[in-house]
């Protein structure tokens, strides 16, 4: 898609910032944001393992969660008041200890609803589906 | 139930000390932890505040999969490598900036995958699968 | 809870015939109708066996969205457009060839959502959100 | 993918005819019977209608289980024991009153559970788990 993001890199990374610290602090960051589809990266880290070597689940729920809102608000602009409803993961593989990278897109943006979709990788499959605040 | 649990509650801190450092760190704990049923803590701390003071989504979703993790090891015994295939959780109110509280308990235990079920005080509701390792 | 269904149970046997034809074909119907609670049964049928003599999945599916469509409409009252936007089963143990039970109960009733569980006598687990449309 | 599917579409229609005869009644057939990926198609039924003349969640669902049951075997060969475990739908759009296709395609195949994802032409997204038998 060409059409231009609704909102910004600088402005997404501000939402986040203020938003969802857990995000900041877990490191996240975006690779690619654009309008529909995004990029998200979690910068490996030592505490995210788990014995085997592995990334711990949790890490990569937050991650998908990171994506899915990102491209979520790529097509919706500038909604604060977008939360998540529903998130469904499927672990399919053990992550290497190295960055995970997760693609988020949109299956349907609605009035109301938005459900996007994230993979990570081939090791986790993420659908979620978030509230849009009826527009003022 | 007045069955034991089939492992005690150090070595299950022992276990995530070692295995879910993200949730070590996280601050959780268990206030209860029986054969069959448990209760997980998520200590209030700001880092997990977003705007309109509630507490982050993802937090949720960690505390949900360490207090189904608990519960499952509580039947199944000390099986380290019982991991999450599948997680779906259902938002459903905007939880208070104080400490969550989630109950866990097993829908299902089977040779090969548990199932298991979490409510964090009217929050979220959660529901997980374990894939248990062949028994030695 | 003794407040009363929001529609009479004769309503919605009749909404059932008109929207969901699927429903009353398979011969779906409640043995109990209140406000946030209810029981559908699915009379037994040889059609709906697969081989082991169990009930086959999809006829599960069907009966938990009707319970869990039940159990919405009896608290938020005779909504035609209510639709299904998720749906999550878990499927536990392999139902015997009888007469299935399913409860459905409200977990959360929102102006825009209502998420409500269904458990189908412990072979099954689920959960759906449905989507309400504006009041007028 | 080149590689042929490890079973025949004739011995799918036969295990189908024997084993869901649900999907078999409901009219279900394959238009695509490949290695990892197949398309399934829900001939249009006036009895799948529901009122506004879309087509009712049950026959999504049940056409979705089919095509995922389907993309699993093409892989796994004949194992007329795999059971859905897990089946995740997200409603996204409202199908016209015609035949729905549906893709299934294969997320993970492992030894014990096979992850596979279904999309019907984006009326919905469907993930679904089935565990597998041990190989004899």
């Amino acid at each position: 898609m060409t059409q231009p993001s609704r909102m910004s890199r600088e402005e997404f990374d501000a939402l986040v910032e203020a938003e969802l610290p857990i995000a900041a602090r877990l490191g996240f960051r975006l690779d690619a944001f654009e309008h529909g589809h995004v990029v998200a990266r979690a910068p490996y880290a030592v505490d995210f393992l788990r014995p085997g070597g592995t990334i711990a689940g949790p890490v990569l729920m937050a991650l998908a969660d990171y994506a899915m809102y990102a491209v979520t608000l790529s097509m919706a602009g500038r909604v604060a008041l977008a939360v998540t409803t529903n998130l469904n993961i499927n672990f399919l593989r053990r992550p290497e200890p190295r960055d995970v990278l997760a693609e988020g897109r949109i299956l349907k943006l609605g009035k109301r609803l938005a459900v996007s979709e994230g993979e990570a990788e081939a090791v986790a499959h993420v659908t979620g589906t978030y509230s849009l605040p009826p527009r003022g």
